[in-house]
């Protein structure tokens, strides 16, 4: 290979000292999510192309897989379902549900934290490959709704433990919303829904507009539809307000009560870094949220929409025989982190996870050196050895570049503290760092 | 999604049971890496078609990405270079370092835990997605030989660290085969090295005419070749060995001397678990590597052929003014770990994370079930309460079920071990479990 590289635009990579942050922020996803009782799993990550296409959104930029060779001699060989990269962890995660059934507990909860690919043009917070962190709660026939509020809760201490801007979890129910448009009287319930949830990117007036022409209200009706969706609050203060617009209906009720249980279920866990809030136009396009429906959103990254999501499923999957029901939510990793690092808003780890550099005096005498750094790996500390015997002051800059802050002189046996610039003597069976004992 | 899927042959999947062991492994093998200075790096799944024909290997198979639009539509867009996804983690890696090298210090170490693909007919002990654990240590211009012994070494230690059945590590080097059949006279040393690296699965005397026929031996170089290949020690007498068969070359005495110090070099790591071993007969079929080749093999897994592998490339990337070679050992963590699971010599771990199970009364105190947990959570005890209000005994069999060692009973405030049934008061702000304190 004797040509230089180019990046691909929608692939992200991380240098080293930005995947160590990136591996942090994984590893304190999953210790959160395992507190709560989650357990991990990973899926492969092609599907039947045919899976895919029933996950919803159809219209996806789905990658298709081929083998090379069977392109170059006509695909000879016996023919094989055609194959796609899943572009979330949902239908991948309904299908495994289905296919390990019989051998998984339920309910069964899951995290799941893997790369999805869509082969979408990319632009600002859109990538081609991306990282997800996803948690669900699945039941077999029934799912109590109380794992609404626990779903939610969960993500909420997870994404509190991360280095990241304030978020805000916004909460909505479909039922509280289909049940207030089947009240008023709406004709197209499911049209009006799709309609308020182009309030993001369309003026009021013109969703009005389309709520009279997509979904077949009358201008009050409208009126009365917008009213709803500018409601929004951080305490359960929504259920007074939804219920001062006069609205009298079954389905309403549940969803008030519902949104209510969540909001209040949150209650201890929120703070000035993470808050929830009802949101009553909140929507979400995806048709197959039966319930709680939710959108994270990050300060300052409003533009990126939201960084996280999910809802309540009443049937995520189902073999004809038995419907799982599901609740979950998803986190953006990619989405979030790569945005932070380009804005230096989270700074970069160390370069490599070396603490100690044990300099080399000459290279007859590197095996002394490679005794220090054996004694000092025992203890758990990451230790390398200098890759040359160069002058002392070119090994300590070697250190200095990749951020390892002591280096140790096998000839002397002292330590240099690089950042202070303190040397003393040191014993490589008891010496420790000693402002931090690990990485 | 209405219709039970069947698994894709050659895409394992494993229940979390499994997943929580494989988890371990791969945090046992990061913290080993790291422990001796290498930093992470992940690296996009795709790589320009062009880039992964280079690789050495072309005959794999390999899988191509299209966009599924494109296809249908005819690709109306600006054409894209072709991707293909990487069948191993050594070229994604040699592209990254090109792509990256101003930012990157060098010698750069680096692990990396990924899947690869390979869209080959699956068989025993090979997928068509597996999971590979690289370390590599690459110079720029340049690389000590030494590393080619340290890198040896930290996987010896890697691979020491976790529960597998005893581990042997062949070792060779390109320069020692090179030099004695240079030293011997033979034509065409390359062909000559392509034919000793068949001994695993096509018998001596066949091997020996295909030296005659592909590599213009005479039958009595071909036995030489054939002598060189049985010697096999676990210590340098390797040298004597060779030395007597009477063959003078400058490079056979470098390789002899460098493959005298891997073994040398890793003494103080090896042990009945993990061997070292000189074994002239390894070769390895790729031309890249010029120096130091190893596999490793599993005792009584022989027949998947090696779970690990590789060597010193001396040019392991190159951008037409900078060379970078590098020296690296890879381990195929799905090829070991999934036939260990299926016969059963590695145990599932649990099913889930929770150690403890909080009962629930009723659901009108679920809120004070939720506490106890809280005040267990706080403490780092993976806790979950129970999913309803059954009578105890089915909520006790729910947590057996799971594998959760304890049970919680918020109106005695008593805590159950259903291993040994002893139950005992206990205070949700104290109490931790007593024979482990975190999973």
């Amino acid at each position: 290979m004797s040509d230089k590289p180019t990046p691909l635009s929608g692939f992200p990579e991380l240098l080293p000292e930005h995947r160590v942050v990136e591996r942090q922020v994984i590893a304190s996803l999953s210790r959160s999510f395992e507190l709560h009782g989650f357990a991990n799993i990973e899926t492969r990550v092609v599907e039947p192309l045919e899976r895919l296409a029933k996950g919803g959104e159809i219209d996806k930029e789905i990658y298709v897989l081929q083998r090379l060779q069977a392109t170059r001699h006509g695909g000879a060989e016996a023919p094989e379902p055609a194959l796609g990269m899943h572009f979330d962890l949902t239908v991948p995660f309904a299908r495994y549900v289905l296919e390990h059934a019989g051998k998984l507990e339920f309910p069964f909860r899951r995290f799941q934290i893997q790369p999805a690919w869509r082969g979408e043009r990319p632009q600002e917070g859109r990538y081609r490959q991306f990282t997800q962190a996803d948690i669900d709660i699945v039941g077999r026939d029934e799912l109590p709704f109380h794992h609404d509020v626990e779903v939610v809760r969960v993500m909420v201490e997870a994404l509190d433990a991360l280095p990241l801007p304030n978020l805000s979890f916004q909460v909505n129910n479909r039922k509280l919303i289909q049940g207030f448009y089947r009240g008023l009287g709406i004709p197209d319930v499911t049209a009006a829904i799709r309609q308020i949830d182009k309030l993001d990117k369309v003026p009021a007036e013109a969703v009005r507009a389309l709520l009279v022409s997509e979904a077949g209200a009358t201008e009050e009706q409208a009126d009365r539809c917008l009213e709803l969706a500018t409601i929004r609050v951080a305490d359960t203060s929504f259920v007074e307000r939804v219920r001062a617009l006069g609205v009298d209906d079954e389905l309403l009720e549940t969803g008030l009560s519902e949104l209510a249980a969540v909001v209040d279920g949150c209650r201890e866990a929120v703070n000035e870094h993470v808050r929830v809030e009802a949101n009553l136009r909140i929507a979400r396009g995806l048709d197959y949220y039966t319930g709680t429906v939710l959108e994270v959103f990050m300060a300052g990254y409003e533009h990126l929409k939201s960084v996280g999501g999910g809802g309540r499923y009443d049937a995520l999957a189902s073999d004809g025989r038995t419907t799982y029901p599901g609740v979950g939510v998803s986190f953006g990793v990619s989405r979030t982190l790569i945005p932070l690092f380009s804005d230096g808003v989270l700074a970069p780890g160390p370069k490599v996870p070396s603490r100690v550099l044990i300099a080399v005096v000459d290279e007859e005498s590197r095996s002394a050196s490679d005794a220090i750094a054996t004694s000092l790996r025992r203890r758990g500390i990451p230790t390398e050895v200098a890759a040359s015997a160069q002058k002392y002051g070119k090994q300590i800059r070697y250190a200095e570049r990749r951020g390892i802050p002591y280096v140790w002189f096998p000839d002397s046996n002292e330590i240099k503290d690089i950042r202070s610039g303190e040397q003393q003597p040191a014993d490589p069976d008891s010496w420790t760092p000693t402002e931090e004992t690990e990485q």
